[in-house]
């Protein structure tokens, strides 16, 4: 399979790519540029990046900005930050990348337990994810040629223990238990779920 | 209680507004200007409505604009009218709206059940009531001063017939059902709740 990978550097990214390398063609695709630069708040870059991809078997999302800061500094202004990353950017990731997958291919998008338990600090991000998994569930009775579309929903990555103090009692993912999720939704045969990894 | 309504000339937020005068002071709110003028997709709008307003016991809103149209013309930029309207547009009415409403008074918002059951043609409504609930639960932990917030989240309104044909099998809620959902939110003890009419 050929598979896109937006967010390749990052601790998800990276891992889920060296994960895969070995069965499949990976794509690697961030902000500054492996494979392939793309920044997902923007969908000319999203659609440059699609061109010069080609036709692809499933598309992994692991990019997903959202603001994380105190209640009382956050105003529409910084909410932004997430309608447009996590949000909008993932929504296009699909929106535009339908036009370019292959029959019966995947999208899998990224976001996270703060859906349905919220953390202080994290409303933004809760939003989002909530906008996101609206949005699976809805193009998975939309899409046509037999593309599914899921979402994993991890809490506190293991790898990322610079997390844990703002999520409390929260037991972190393994990153196999994440790359399972992926796996799941990529090469199982399900789609509109959330998977839950945690 | 003073409560604003927001969305007031509407299906709902007429019923609602007709419901509560018996026993509250009611302040109607729509974008045309009944007691109030307001665009909710402008901050500065919501702004100059609450200063206006003044304190307040309640605020309920039932305004949710969002694009319904057939998927093959769904692109970022139509996702833009859910975005800006339903989600942020409710979202910046609490972000704004805590710094004027009064010590245990409530938010409540409307999102619907297409978050969890999608209909073809509104996969804008799915990711915006999504985001919102996100959001509800998420700003239920934040707020200060006892202040509550919560969604309610009903099926095809009884009083919006034009709707049926788009929600095959969905038995409507009904106006009543509707009227003690935002009951239950605004006189009632709960936070962080999605409410279902259904």
């Amino acid at each position: 399979m050929k598979i896109i990978i937006v967010g390749a550097s990052g601790t998800m990214g990276s891992f889920l790519s060296k994960a895969f390398e070995k069965e499949h063609e990976i794509v690697r695709a961030d902000r500054h540029g492996m494979d392939m630069q793309v920044d997902i708040t923007s969908p000319e870059s999203i659609e440059n990046m699609y061109k010069a991809t080609g036709a692809f078997d499933a598309l992994i999302c692991t990019a997903g900005p959202t603001y994380v800061g105190p209640w009382k500094s956050l105003t529409g202004k910084e909410f932004r930050q997430g309608v447009e990353g996590k949000m909008m950017g993932q929504i296009n990731l699909v929106l535009i990348g339908q036009h370019y997958i292959k029959p019966r291919g995947s999208f899998t998008l990224i976001t996270g337990a703060l859906t349905h338990e919220p953390q202080r600090n994290f409303a933004n991000a809760s939003a989002a994810n909530g906008a996101v998994e609206g949005f699976v569930r809805a193009a998975a009775i939309e899409l046509e040629n037999g593309v599914r579309i899921n979402a994993v929903s991890p809490t506190v990555i293991e790898n990322s223990p610079q997390y844990f103090p703002f999520f409390p009692g929260e037991i972190p993912t393994t990153m196999r238990q994440l790359e399972y999720g992926f796996r799941k939704s990529a090469f199982g045969a399900g789609t509109g779920q959330v998977i839950k990894t945690h």
